[in-house]
């Protein structure tokens, strides 16, 4: 995909040229040296697609994987299928989420995919291990494979077979690429994010489903239009108020009890909303300022996406200092090792959030 | 730790200038597009202290955390302990080993203890659950917890014990730092590396043992002095041929049924030596050419690690072509999604090789 910078900047559209060299944001120590870095990059953008503050190439493309899965759940609400099948605010939480297996996660899904007359065999997702080890090992004890209920995306997955369901099209194939269900995803992720994405470059998911490859600044961009939603047509804006209220109501449908996502929301109260995803995508949604958060860690890890994100908010000035308190172990992780002691941490390179713009 | 570049090059100890910047080894792709990449830095020394080959900055210390497990066990054999307490091959290979909890393991393991007469909480590196996912699974379904026994580092800790009891020295507190055994150790390693590392930095390992910072291309150097030991004083040198003796001869107890180290192993019909670290580090020795290899992932990679392990045992010429046919999944390892399709490789990144010295 090549990106065309001569044009001038137009309002509704993040201005994404600047820096390419991705900057060190996190780093691991251990004892008296950083054993290990991490480079990202990253980007807060607001609704009229002003670029508040960038680090590294946010013009270049990433998979969003699901951490537009809020994004995703748009037609489920848009098109009526949630209300035709009398769905509520847990059911679209999960489909904006990567619940952990819990079973209160499971159980919510099993009862949604009866209420479709739909069975286990019409998630396309593959079956998984719970993410949340107690309910894996509850699997194992009980002598139980783990089901596609189980799989981190199966909400997701939900969603969109709620939406064929509706819409009245083929049940089989619905998270192929060129299914209507996908097709129509794929125009919600080119409205929100500005771009034409006909020759985006786009893989497979680890769930089956499509993941295109998208702009970092265009991501954070229709990350801010969810958190401000004011230009959006009625009925889109109407369908992305319902999915961040249910977003923001169920922390713990959107990722699990010991999850990032889950504990950075409910340590700010509901101030913010968070969404990551595998390969080190996170993204998140500040209402208040109106601001969008996109992050790529260069090398996908996890530890460090988690602790880039939860800066990039603090940078934002998002939460309150007796919120971070609360939740210091967010932005600084301490490593223990297998006999209880702190040999290291995770935490923000020094001079990363000082060289944003 | 600081160097000083300005002496001249000695015999003996690995000429570490050159290039500071760490290139992009590994990519990882999916679908059309490179999702993430990993660099690192890296080096092939020999046993006169040649660099035949290097990338990014090699003088900088790396901890090594177990990846030179092998220099940890000298002590175990030189000392005469290992011959006192009537141990053989397997216990030594336990020794070099990050072992993966399997029974064949934690038999060997709890039989050794036994013979020093020693109980499980004489070992100070913690329990673990164990790394391989079946004989975890097995101990959930047996109600039982991890013992130190699954500790991945317990055959370097009964090492430890073996010495210390064989040289009257406490039990109590043989893994820390300024233990008569640990200082032992550090001696063997300053040897072994040609570096003063009395002001080395140093931290401490998640199974509890120091782990003393060490320039990269120091640690390559150390590698090339077990594959070829003859300028090696004539103790050590039959320690390191009893030790690099059992490393061959059990790739299986070094690593684990799935494990790199072990397939790596396997692969080359015991032409080259590996063993692995945390946080990306990974060592290997080969004896025909005489050579060491040191490696660190920037980013403490462990899928960038194996890959760039194997990309480096090839560019050394270690294997031969056919063997690498049958190999050919530890070169390109291929991600498969939930339901079973290959959606992307992850692989040596274009150009890396092609630019080393």
């Amino acid at each position: 995909m090549t990106h065309d910078h001569s044009h001038p900047h137009d309002h509704g559209h993040a201005d994404l040229s600047g820096p390419t060299e991705n900057p060190i944001m996190i780093e691991v120590t251990r004892g008296g040296m950083v054993e290990s870095v991490h480079r990202g990059r990253a980007c807060l953008v607001d609704a009229a697609g002003h670029v508040l503050a960038q680090w590294g190439d946010i013009a270049a493309p990433i998979y969003p994987r699901s951490a537009i899965a809020a994004i995703q759940a748009i037609p489920l609400v848009e098109s009526g299928a949630l209300d035709a099948f009398e769905l509520g605010d847990s059911e679209l939480a999960l489909a904006c989420a990567s619940h952990s297996g819990e079973i209160r996660h499971t159980r919510l899904l099993e009862g949604w995919i009866k209420r479709l007359g739909l069975t286990a065999e019409d998630l396309a997702c593959g079956p998984q291990t719970p993410t949340d080890p107690d309910s894996a090992a509850d699997l194992i004890r009980d002598g139980e494979p783990p089901s596609v209920f189980h799989n981190t995306a199966s909400g997701k997955h939900a969603g969109f077979l709620t939406t064929a369901r509706h819409l009245g099209k083929p049940i089989q194939g619905y998270a192929r690429f060129d299914h209507p269900v996908q097709q129509r995803v794929l125009g919600v992720l080119e409205q929100m994010t500005g771009q034409d994405l006909s020759r985006a470059p786009w893989g497979v998911d680890n769930c089956a489903l499509p993941t295109i490859g998208v702009p970092l600044g265009a991501l954070a961009y229709a990350m801010a239009r969810l958190a401000d939603p004011v230009d959006l047509p009625d009925a889109r804006a109407n369908a992305v108020a319902r999915i961040t209220k249910a977003w923001k109501a169920h922390p713990h449908l959107i990722g699990g009890k010991d999850s990032f996502d889950t504990r950075m929301m409910q340590a700010s109260g509901g101030l913010v909303l968070v969404k990551s995803g595998s390969e080190g995508v996170a993204c998140a949604v500040l209402p208040k300022e109106g601001v969008g958060i996109a992050l790529k860690i260069e090398d996908g890890s996890a530890r460090a996406r988690d602790v880039a994100l939860a800066a990039l908010i603090r940078a934002a000035n998002a939460l309150t200092e007796e919120q971070w308190t609360r939740a210091a172990d967010l932005l600084t992780v301490p490593l223990v090792n297998r006999v209880g002691r702190e040999v290291g941490v995770i935490r923000t390179a020094e001079g990363w959030l000082s060289n944003g713009e």
